[in-house]
């Protein structure tokens, strides 16, 4: 197998300003996180694209449990009649939905759907589990895939299956149920910005754009490099608007039966996406080190040379040592360039060199995927320095990623502001709150109303739309 | 509430003298494990029972990233149209299929299985992503569920859905699959042997009782508190069987096009079962150590006496930071004899009291759940003790466990010996080899083969069955 020239590895993905879109699909496809399957719209997710989402799942249950929450596994076929129980939750989902219709050579009494969501299974179980004030709160948790058959799929974004978590809570107030949702978007905004390096928007969603049962919809909106947002993460308060219809009820301390107030939320694959998008470049991948499948590489300069490899892999060591995910790239079959260019398709945060030269001045020479800024690191202390430059690069992603947001996000006052804003960025802005301007500003914009942000100090008094009384502050853009 | 008297916790469990399949339900069922639900055969997992899945889930992630596994998500419809593809594979699968057969309003072209195993997705995907003999062995593994119509079910031990790791690997040559597919039956022992304290018999299944598809199938089997044999894990070769029909090729070192040989194995939640029917008792659960969600708890004496608390939140400070999983039972509205029968039930390997008269002796008294033996541990120096306590609970479960099977395994030499051996317990016999046979001896004694010990040492020359030249060394026993 002949050696690729240098540029080979790189030079099929398309420039970003030229078509995101298709610099999305090259970047995905070349970075093998993912491969299509003979499912429509289904992927299959290869190992470095399920390492990332494994991370991100070891570094959320650690967050749901210290808030109390507990895993649990449901069954991933729903009854129809459970999903017709609640009108609102139906009609959103039976559209999507795949149907289980025979089992073995049997064909069924009742349909059965690979579970779109889990509420209507969670209801029925919670109206089992629940019986006074003492069981409450219940705060479950389940990892697992979910189905939706969509038309149009794409890779982490949009696919008719995708692997996510779905947490179901139970509480005895409407005061603790809103406590939840609320704590939840707060653990959803950490884990995208101190863990993702994507910054986000909290805040509140319209009515209409609210999830399908939901009392009150919150959501995190990232903005992607095309200035498109994308909604990283959901917390649904559902008051009783479940427990009503399912009947989940608990006997107060004052001996009284009442209905119990709860909560889902949830956040998927799809964030997979967001990292592309938001970090991403025209050498592919950048990956923030806390979700990185290898956060450094050492790559051997002049393996043959004596000394060398000794060195590697006591870098190895040390480094593995003090708990960082690296990885020595010993391969003899491809160039020290294809190397180069390979991790920085893959986006690996830290490049390690360690040639006779580095060895000779007792140090490593390093590149920051990042800044690809060089320099060298003393070989003695490697591993506290290797520790530190990851920190300062997943703080760096995090603070080119808020800088960008910033500057594609304004204050707008008119309809041609928002709509010209709109066309790469998000617009702040003045609406009454009426269906009506939220629909004809996506007709004539095709902007999407994304959050409202918690904190609620005017920029104007008119609708931006229609003119009239301003009631909220909301952000709008075109989104994923 | 009133408090319970302090038999009324576990009067209802059925003695397993008299009932073992009762008291297997009535365990399962009051120590909060898992729950029946609307689905035909499919249970919920909570979160007592999900946790002791992610404790083995954890285990055995740990062993396969050692041994050059990776995890993949694959898709969990699998079209028809593939599942076809090998002849002895659809026979087998087919029958307890769950078939998928509406998307959305739509009717499908083709009907969609709810994957009952993957080995022909995985082949599909093998198929795209082998090349060369560089891309090999290609080693992965996935978490997931799958779906069997199974027409009677159990929890645990037989469910529709069920939830299971399934490693697939590609390797060049014949030698390098049957490497691995015996170095994962050897970790599969381990994880049996050491993380679950339950002995196993590995060896090689017959003809009739291997995987549909598969060239070879090898075992881990379990022995139950009745007698019957647990098949806890299966791995297989495949050969060439799965590569030529899905066309599984790579370019040789030679240059030569050659098929890949592959392997898969699994382990799933009947690991719970097991574990349940291996090691419980009268009193309910009782858990190795290494698979429990808490290894030990703290009950406070007398908690309102001065100290009694501050002592105890010391004690679990202390027992939290040498990595045990130890919970502090501080309800004040339960009484110490209902906590003490609850923990029982719940299978905590060991009980921790700490009351005013242990404070005064600078201890904490201890129950173990394996011996129900009772002492103290010196505070000052409570978490290594623990520690060592654990590591001896676990031992004496295996060795328990141990004794029993020897107890229960017996070396025969006549189809009446055979007949009453099996009956509550493993006979180790020589075999024939003859599919005749070993159907005659299932359908006289109840009795199906479970595997021949890879030491095939004869203990006699004829056939157990029909004293023909007998060819193999074979257990047969009862099974679940």
């Amino acid at each position: 197998m002949a050696k690729p020239a240098k540029q080979e590895f790189v030079q099929h993905i398309t420039p970003r300003n030229e078509n995101f879109s298709q610099w999305y699909t090259d970047v995905v496809l070349q970075t093998d996180l993912m491969d299509y399957t003979p499912v429509r719209g289904a992927i299959a997710m290869k190992p470095y694209g399920n390492r990332i989402w494994e991370l991100i799942r070891e570094s959320l249950d650690k967050r749901f449990t210290e808030t109390g929450h507990e895993n649990v596994s449901l069954p991933m076929l729903i009854p129809e009649s459970l999903l017709l129980k609640e009108a609102e939750h139906v009609e959103g989902f039976a559209p999507e939905v795949a149907w289980v219709t025979q089992g073995g050579n049997e064909v069924l009494a009742e349909r059965l759907a690979v579970r779109p969501t889990s509420e209507t299974m969670f209801c029925t179980m919670f109206a089992k589990w629940v019986h006074s004030w003492r069981d409450l709160p219940m705060k479950y948790n389940q990892w697992c895939s979910v189905m939706r058959w969509e038309k149009t799929t794409r890779p982490f974004l949009r696919t008719s299956e995708f692997w996510w978590q779905e947490g179901h809570t139970v509480h005895a107030t409407a005061e603790e149920a809103q406590e939840e949702t609320l704590l939840m978007l707060e653990i959803y905004r950490e884990l995208c910005e101190d863990v993702l390096a994507i910054p986000v928007f909290s805040g509140l969603k319209s009515e209409k754009e609210k999830f399908a049962g939901a009392r009150a919809t919150y959501s995190v909106e990232a903005m992607m490099q095309d200035g498109k947002a994308l909604q990283a993460g959901t917390t649904h308060n559902f008051g009783t608007n479940f427990a009503i219809p399912f009947e989940i009820k608990y006997l107060s301390k004052d001996g009284d039966l009442k209905y119990c107030h709860e909560t889902s939320w949830g956040v998927s694959t799809r964030l997979i996406g967001a990292v592309i998008m938001t970090h991403g470049d025209e050498r592919g991948l950048k990956l923030p080190p806390r979700v990185a499948p290898f956060q450094a590489v050492i790559l051997p300069i002049a393996a043959h040379k004596g000394g060398v490899m000794e060195h590697c892999e006591k870098a190895l060591d040390q480094i593995k040592a003090a708990g960082i995910r690296v990885k020595l790239d010993d391969r003899d079959n491809v160039s020290s360039g294809w190397k180069f260019n390979e991790w920085e398709l893959k986006g690996v945060p830290l490049r390690l060199e360690i040639g006779p030269r580095d060895i000779e001045n007792d140090v490593a020479t390093y590149m920051r995927r990042d800044t690809f800024e060089k320099g060298t690191l003393p070989l003695e202390n490697l591993a506290e320095e290797v520790k530190k430059l990851l920190d300062e690069i997943q703080e760096n992603m995090f603070a080119q990623a808020l800088a960008f947001r910033e500057a594609h996000t304004k204050n707008v006052y008119s309809f041609e502001e928002l709509n010209e804003q709109v066309q790469g960025g998000y617009a702040k802005t003045m609406w009454c709150g009426s269906l009506e301007c939220e629909e004809n500003i996506k007709e004539q914009t095709g902007a999407t109303s994304r959050n409202m942000p918690f904190d609620q100090t005017p920029i104007g008094d008119k609708c931006v739309c229609c003119g009239e009384k301003a009631q909220k502050v909301m952000y709008f853009s075109k989104a994923y």
